[in-house]
């Protein structure tokens, strides 16, 4: 990035935006849609008079092509030149989005409460491809208003996948057409389910952002209530001769997915069947974390199974392989790819190498650190995405996010043969302790600082203490978007904070502008007054 | 508390709710409260025609007085008995209000959307007298809206006191009429401050609740705002034998009061005879912790100070004393009488007997554990307030809601002459990471533990298991009345968790009934058939 100290002002009603490709429902509702931010970002503060105006930006996407869903492979590369006819080129409309999100950022409002924006010329990418957010909906239920809401904040952020966990043990929200006794009796209420209407809505809604929605339907694992309606396909846990008995501390009544029948892979072929024309990304998450045995090692028929099979005595990581193996071979029938987590690498299951592989362990009690993880599972020629650093259900006192920030992907042994297999990351919310009453203060900004970590360039972005200036700032620019971000530093934003909070999506709300304390400025003006980096999250006033 | 199994049913739009003192404004207002509420709590629901109705509530105050403000001493016994013709009586308006609150929580919808209540008689009374939330509106300002809205969440969990730590290093919200430069230099922008209006409408809301307001302005630390317009007030640190330079890791360039100088006691006079006039509370927090004195030491006039008054050298706690006895001499001739953190008496400044000490250390890294400091400070003759278990900014992964329910009061050693000074206890929020975006949640249903200690008889309140369920169903309560409850268990709470929230006050706000999942209640029926406790917090449908 390059920005001159020349100051521009900016009239958002008068600004005009145009595309090549304006006929694209994604760029069309992008324009309207930034058209709004800039106004809500700049209510209540004036065109600065004693300067020369920005009067429009033009857009030119390349490729002239309006996609449909957007994917692990596409574009999102921008060019963005700020003067009073401002240029924004991409290759593709998703980089577009991301230049409109940074072109937004730039224009802010100073203590007169003036509009200005700094000349300026990035050249922009991310540096990793999977920037993802994982919410589960299964331990509590989450609205799809607040679904919705979280789209927005995660696109101000430039995430680009949202990794829906829609069912676990707890609750089935998922209305299968072909299935309806799944939700109907797996559900905690008829009303805490997702139709397809309302799964379209979400990935049209996150589509219009460049997000992709990607759902985890996990097996063999964490599916008791799948259970609810098809018992038929959990395996009956034994105890004392006796099937259908839970023994405390070691296995329930009944768990895990049958893998013997054959009507576990019809059904599990006919609800993905189902799933991959509800969703439409080329992925699909299988789960298959925490997988325990002990169930399986209980039932009688399941050891008749694997002697018939040439399954040795004892070894259930390798009828969880054949487990695996036949469920990746389906969705490899359905024309789509996978995604799992780690556990059955642990378990030394042969996964097929085209499996993406989510590491999740490594920050708690487990065998290996991520680092070591990340090196041993690239060198199996597996791709894969870090979330072990990024558990956000997960908090302590204090600026927490800050060992998120900390966090680089790269970051452990390897050669490029290894680094080059990282797709990104995801930072993870299970749901334990969550719901819509405290979802968004609580990953937001906290998720920010995973955010910037997954899109920057890693050699700009190293200074957690000049970060967390960036990151206040953008708290305030969350909140007056209508996001309910929570504080880091002490401080206000601007009469923001007065206001009464609405939970509505943010473009409908409008809030004042957003400024810091002046003790924060104090402690910050003249930090930096020069850079050339290509910095995603805040081109800050107080950056330069 | 008796508990019959004979229930009734209710038609909320036809109860009728009549007291002998119903011109008196806080039972007028209380009635229509609890009508609404009640209407909230059971909507969607209906009468269940196979049962005898409760048709009414006849509340008795004995005392036939319409009080002003609540105090420390106010009697907030009531006795209660559910029939067809249910009464309430209590010695004061304070005790009814009590008495509702419990009488609301009686009534319930069961599993068929049905509207009952069983026949009981409870005699209720609190086990402490002093039961307090503690806000800190400094380090970030909090909108007069979410502190009226925190007042609905206390008057659900029977706290009667609001410590309003108003003022602190960080801002001085306070808009003084005397000094209006106070809040005019020292609050974050002219526009987060509090109005003689604003509190005057805080106090007024509180006090229909029963609920005390105190004011805390901290001094002779934690006053850097002070400086803003008053640096004359402060004591110029001294470096190299300079004035006003700051010492990294040491002191500030100017910090703390001046206990030299006359003007110091005028001006708090000045202040505290507004403050009092504002404020109607028998009671004013002068805060008084966290004085350190390392800015005392550089300063040659403080030392000459000493030396002319008979001070040892280097002996600050006796400066320290000074400036206390000095204060709350003040205090004294303004009517009032003082509340000061513990600070002062672990200098060893005598400090006069009639001030209440409130305990805040002994949860980290302090001389003594919060039970030695209760022993030695009341064996002082001291009445003491608890705060140390329930820091609740203090955050952490899990149900920490249960080590705020097992912290006992009364758990240290000592008599009953001891015993007899513990006055209650508070559960304090301080602001570093606290506003209006993440407050509510972050407090309740997590403050509601320290509540239920606080309020119920210690013998009934043991069995922590079993409080989680109470809890649970509590927080759904607190949902359904507009309070953003976080999550303790998971499952869901009715249909409430799928609408949209708005975080406006709670009466104006009508949502659906709360139920819990089905796995909870699997897990709890049965446990208790009958009991007769005086317990506060729920008389849950399914305690019995």
């Amino acid at each position: 990035m390059k920005k001159s100290s020349t100051l521009l002002t900016v009239n958002p009603e008068t600004l005009t935006i145009t595309a090549n490709l304006a006929s694209c429902d994604i760029i069309k509702d992008a324009m309207s849609r930034y058209e709004n931010i800039i106004e809500m970002d700049t209510k209540k503060a004036e065109v600065d008079t004693n300067l020369v105006k920005m009067k429009s930006l033009s857009i030119d996407i390349k490729d002239n092509e309006c996609p449909g869903y957007p994917q692990l492979n596409m574009n999102e590369s921008y060019n963005l030149t700020v003067d009073e006819s401002s240029t924004l080129s991409a290759a593709s409309v998703w980089g577009v989005l991301r230049g409109l999100e940074t072109f937004s950022q730039l224009i802010y409002v100073n203590e007169l409460k003036k509009i200005q924006v700094k000349k300026t010329s990035i050249e922009d990418r991310p540096r990793f491809k999977h920037r993802g957010i994982m919410l589960d909906t299964a331990r509590h239920y989450l609205p799809v208003w607040i679904l919705l809401k979280n789209l927005d904040a995660m696109s101000y952020n430039k995430f680009n996948v949202f990794h829906w966990h829609i069912v676990d043990d707890q609750s089935f929200p998922y209305q299968s057409k072909r299935f309806p006794d799944l939700s109907a009796k797996g559900a905690y209420t008829a009303k805490h389910v997702y139709t397809h209407v309302d799964i379209k809505r979400i990935i049209d809604y996150a589509r219009l952002r460049g997000i992709r929605v990607i759902p985890e339907f996990d097996t063999p694992g964490h599916t008791a209530s799948w259970g609810k309606a098809r018992k038929d396909l959990l395996t009956p846990c034994y105890e004392n001769g006796t099937p259908g008995v839970g023994k405390y501390n070691s296995h329930g009544e009944y768990e895990i997915l049958n893998p013997t029948l054959n009507r576990t892979y019809k059904f599990m072929e006919d609800l993905l069947g189902e799933v991959v024309e509800v969703f439409h990304d080329n992925f699909v998450h299988l789960g298959m974390d925490e997988a325990y045995h002990a169930c399986w090692a209980t039932n009688p028929d399941i050891s008749k199974f694997m002697v018939q099979n040439g399954i040795a005595k004892g070894d259930y990581s390798a009828l969880e392989e054949y487990y695996i193996e036949k469920v990746l071979k389906i969705v490899d029938s359905l024309n789509r790819s996978d995604i799992i987590w780690q556990d059955p690498i642990d378990h030394g299951a042969k996964v097929p190498q085209n499996a993406i592989i989510q590491i999740w362990k490594g920050s708690k009690n487990t065998a290996g650190t991520w680092e070591e993880y990340m090196t041993n599972i690239t060198n199996q020629g597996h791709q894969v995405i870090l979330s072990s650093c990024w558990y956000l259900n997960y908090i302590s006192y204090g600026q927490d996010w800050k060992k998120y920030y900390q966090c680089d992907p790269l970051n452990f042994s390897g050669s490029d043969n290894n680094f080059e297999k990282v797709l990104g990351g995801e930072a993870c919310v299970f749901g334990e302790y969550i719901d819509h009453t405290n979802l968004l203060p609580r990953l937001w900004p906290r998720a920010s600082a995973a955010g910037e970590r997954l899109w920057s360039s890693n050699d700009v972005i190293q200074d957690v203490e000049s970060a967390a200036f960036r990151l206040d700032e953008h708290r305030c620019r969350m909140l007056k978007r209508g996001i309910p971000a929570q504080p880091i530093l002490n401080g206000y934003c601007g009469e923001y904070d007065l206001e009464e909070q609405n939970d509505r999506t943010a473009q409908t709300e409008s809030k004042t502008a957003c400024t810091t304390s002046s003790s924060m400025k104090n402690n910050y003006s003249g930090y930096l007054t020069l850079y050339y980096i290509v910095l995603y999250c805040i081109m800050s006033k107080r950056m330069v």
